[in-house]
C-alpha cells in the first residue's frame, strides 16, 4: 500500500478488517516497528477523535507524532498551480509538501468539503495535492468526498457485532449546519465492498452522489427504511444536488426510540460529533443499543493497522 | 483515590504533603509506572504552569500527554442535560467525555468560572459533568471553585519555609479584570486541613464564600492584617457578594515594600500570572522574600504524586 | 556555549559547519544524550520549517519537547521593565522566562520584527529579555534581527554544493507584505565569517543595515549582479532607511528562468514560505536548480548540533 486515500487503497477490505480484529488485544506487538519514524497529523479542520485516536495508533507503534494547525501553527496554503500569490495564502501546497515530506515519513491530513463548488470539492484538490508533491505516504483524516478511517473502523464495528447478514439503513439526519458528503460517501463504499446489505433513507433533495449510491435503494419514507433493520447508521449531510444547501424539510427526520422500535432490535450508529435531540434523541444515545462508544475505540485499531502497513510497505 | 477534583479527595493532605518533599528528588524511581497509560490535558481556558507541569509530571513517570485546547482542536462542548443542541455547540460532554475515556487512562479539565452567575459557577457543572460521564479518573486543573494543584504545591512550598506555626496572611489585590475564586477557595481549605493559622485581608465588598471563610479571621484593614505575618499569600478575586463585580476600592490595596516591611519579615507568595506594580510592586517580586519561583517548581511535584495516585489506584 | 542568539555564539563557525557534516549521517549516536531535558519551544509568531526542525532535533537527542505559542496557549507577555501592567499583557517576561527556566533545560523562541520601530526592534527585547531573566540557555529561533538557525543550515548548504569559492547573490524579491530583515542580516554576517565571496542586489531604497553590510558590495541594477553568480539567495525584505515601509518599485525584481540564466548555472537558494510567481516563478522554484529542499532538510541538522553543544555545555 502506498497511500491510504480511500478503501481502495486496501487490497482486500475483507481480509484488513479480518487482521484487524485478530491484531485488536495484541497492540504490544508492533510497539517497535515505528521507532524512528514520524508522522505529521495536518489539520485543515477540527479535529477530537482522528486527532487523538491516530496520535495514539502511531505512538503505540513506536512512532514520533507531529500535529500541525495549519493555519493556526504556519502558514496558510495555497493550493493552485500557477497562482501569483498575492493574497492571504503565503505558502504553496508544493513547498508545504517537501517539507513535511522531509521531516516526516508519513503525512496524513484533514481538509472538509467547503460544500460551496461541488466540482471543487469532487476533484479533491488538497488530497490530491498532498499525495501528488509528497514523496511519504499519504492518509486521508477525512478530505471532501471521503473518511476511509472512519469507514474501515464503522466496518470492523459492524462486524463484531455478529449478525448474520445484518440489513444497515443509513438514515439521513437533521442538523443546523451544511455537512459534507465524505462519511455516508465512504461508508456505502465500504458497504459494496463487503456486500453488505445497506439501503439509504433520505428527504427528497438529499440523494447522494449517484455514482456513490448506484445500486443501492434509496427510500424517502424513513419509517419504512427503518423495518427489519438491524444497523441504524444516523448522518447528516447537505443536498448534493442543490450542492451544500439546507432544504426545508417538513417532517421529523431526527431518530427517537419509536422509530427506533420500527426495526429489528437495530444497533445505533454514529460517527460523531453528534447534535443531541436534533439528529437523534437522548432516549436513542444513552440506550443500550447505541454503538457509537465501539466507533469510537475501533478508530484506534482502524488507524494503527493503516500506519502499520504504510510503514512496513506491505 | 478515584478522582482529584478538590482537596478532599486526598486521604490525608498532610501525610500527602510529606510524602511529595521525600519524593521531590527521586523523580526516576517512577519513570516506568505510567508506561502505556495517558493523560488527557484538556483545557477551555489557557495556561502555562499547569500545562507544562502537568505535562511534565506525566512524562516523568512515563505516561504519553495529548492536549486538547477544545473549543480551538475540537468542538464547542454542550454540558447542559436534554438540550436541543441547535446553536454553535456541536458536541455534548457525554460523547466527548466517553471519547476521551475510551483513549485515555486519566483526564485533567481546566475550566475557569465564567463568573456572570454564581449559582452555576457553584454547581461545577463542567468538572462534574466530566466525572460524571468518564469512564477515568478526572483531575481538576482548576474548575470554577477549586484549584486543587495550586494548594497542593502551596502546601508543600509552605511546609518547606520550616516556619514554627507560621501566620499565613492571604491578602486580596486589585486587578485590572475579574478574576474566579479557585486559588483563594482551595487556599483556605488547604489550610484549614492542615491547622495552619491562616487569616484573609480584603476591602469591604470582597468577602469570599462565607462557607469556605467560616472561622478563618477576615480584616478590613490590609495593614493591621499584615502584623506579624510569616508568608503573604497575594491574590486578586472578583466580589463574590456582588458575584463577578470589580467595586470601587479608594485605598491602594498593591502589596509594596513598605507594606512587607509591616510583616514578620514575611516571604511573598502568588499562583501567577501576576501583573507587576498592580498586585504587588516590582520591588516585592524581584526581593529575595519572594518565593513564587519555588511555588512554581513544585507543581510538578504536585502533579506527578497525584499522576501516580491515579494510576496505582492508591 | 551558553545560548544561541547569533551566528557570534558559535566559537568556530567553519569548524561547526565541518562537523555538521560529518554528524548528518550519525543521528542514532545521540540518541540518549537528551534523555530527562527538555525544550520549550516558544512561538510568538507562525513556524513550520523552525516548528518541525527543532522538534525533530530535540527528539533525536531523546529529548522532551513542550512547545508553546504563547498568546493562544498561555498570557500575552509584558517586556516592559517597571511597567504597571493594567492592559492586556497579564504575565511578565520575568516571571514567564523564570517558569519556563524552572520546567525546561532549554528555552528556544521565536519573535518576528514588528517592523514600527527600528530603535525598538534592533534591541532585541524579546530575545534579550528571554535571555536575561532565564536561567538556561536560550536560542533564536527567529528574532528581530536574526535568524542564526537558518544561517547555519544556509552554510552548510553551500558548503555542500562543492563549489570552489562560490559566488553568493542576494537578491531581493518584491512581496505584498512588509517582512523583517533577520534572514539576510544573519545570511551577511555567516559569509563574512565564512569569506564567501557574497553580495547584494535590491532596489533604491532597499539597502539593508549597514552596519551589516559593511564591506559588502551592494548593486542595485539585478540583471548586472546576477552575472557569475554560482548561488542566487532569493529573499524579500522591507525597506530599512524607511522603516518597515513597502516601497513603490517600478521594475520587476522577480526572479526567472531568463535572469537565472544570466548567470554560472546558478543554484536558487529560498528559506521559505516562498510565494510563488511574486518571489519567483514557478520555472525556478520546480527546476533543478532549485536547492531549497536541501536547505529545509540541513535545518534538523543545524538544530541537533546546537542543542547537543547547550545540553554537553561544549
Amino acid at each position: 500500500m502506498n497511500n491510504y486515500l480511500t478503501l481502495e487503497d486496501l487490497e482486500s477490505l475483507e481480509e484488513s478488517v479480518n487482521e484487524i480484529i485478530r491484531q485488536k488485544n495484541n497492540s504490544e506487538v508492533f510497539s517497535s516497528i515505528g521507532q524512528n519514524r514520524r508522522v505529521a497529523l495536518v489539520f485543515l479542520n477540527p479535529s477530537l477523535r482522528t486527532r487523538l485516536s491516530t496520535q495514539i495508533a502511531a505512538e503505540q507503534l513506536g512512532m514520533k507524532v507531529s500535529v500541525i494547525d495549519f493555519s493556526r501553527h504556519a502558514w496558510p496554503l495555497e493550493f493552485e498551480l500557477g497562482r501569483k500569490m498575492t493574497g492571504n495564502r503565503s505558502e504553496h501546497i508544493k513547498e508545504a509538501s517537501m517539507v513535511l515530506s522531509k521531516y516526516c515519513d508519513i503525512i496524513a491530513v484533514r481538509s472538509f468539503a467547503d460544500l460551496k463548488d461541488r466540482v471543487y470539492d469532487q476533484k479533491e484538490v488538497v488530497l490530491n495535492s498532498f499525495k501528488e508533491y509528497s514523496e511519504v505516504p499519504i492518509i486521508n483524516m477525512e478530505s471532501s468526498t471521503a473518511h476511509p478511517l472512519q469507514a474501515l473502523a464503522d466496518a470492523i464495528t459492524i462486524k463484531e457485532q455478529k449478525i448474520d447478514k445484518p440489513k444497515v439503513v443509513i438514515s439521513w439526519s437533521p442538523h443546523p449546519r451544511a455537512l459534507p458528503h465524505a462519511v455516508p460517501n465512504s461508508l456505502i463504499r465500504m458497504a459494496k465492498k463487503l456486500d453488505i446489505n445497506i439501503s439509504i433513507t433520505n428527504p427528497v433533495g438529499y440523494d447522494l452522489d449517484t455514482s456513490i449510491t448506484e445500486g443501492i435503494e434509496i427510500n424517502h419514507n424513513q419509517k419504512e427504511a427503518f423495518k427489519d433493520a438491524d444497523l441504524i447508521y444516523s448522518k447528516n449531510w447537505a443536498s448534493f444536488s442543490s450542492y451544500g444547501k439546507i432544504l426545508d424539510i417538513k417532517e421529523n427526520w431526527m431518530i427517537d426510540s419509536e422509530k427506533m422500535a420500527l426495526t429489528n432490535k437495530a444497533k445505533f450508529m454514529h460517527c460523531l460529533p453528534i447534535r443531541r435531540n436534533v439528529v437523534a434523541t437522548d432516549g436513542v444515545l444513552d440506550s443500550s443499543s447505541s454503538i457509537v462508544a465501539e466507533q469510537v475505540e475501533n478508530r484506534i485499531h482502524a488507524a494503527r493497522y493503516v500506519l502499520k502497513k504504510l510503514i512496513s510497505h506491505e
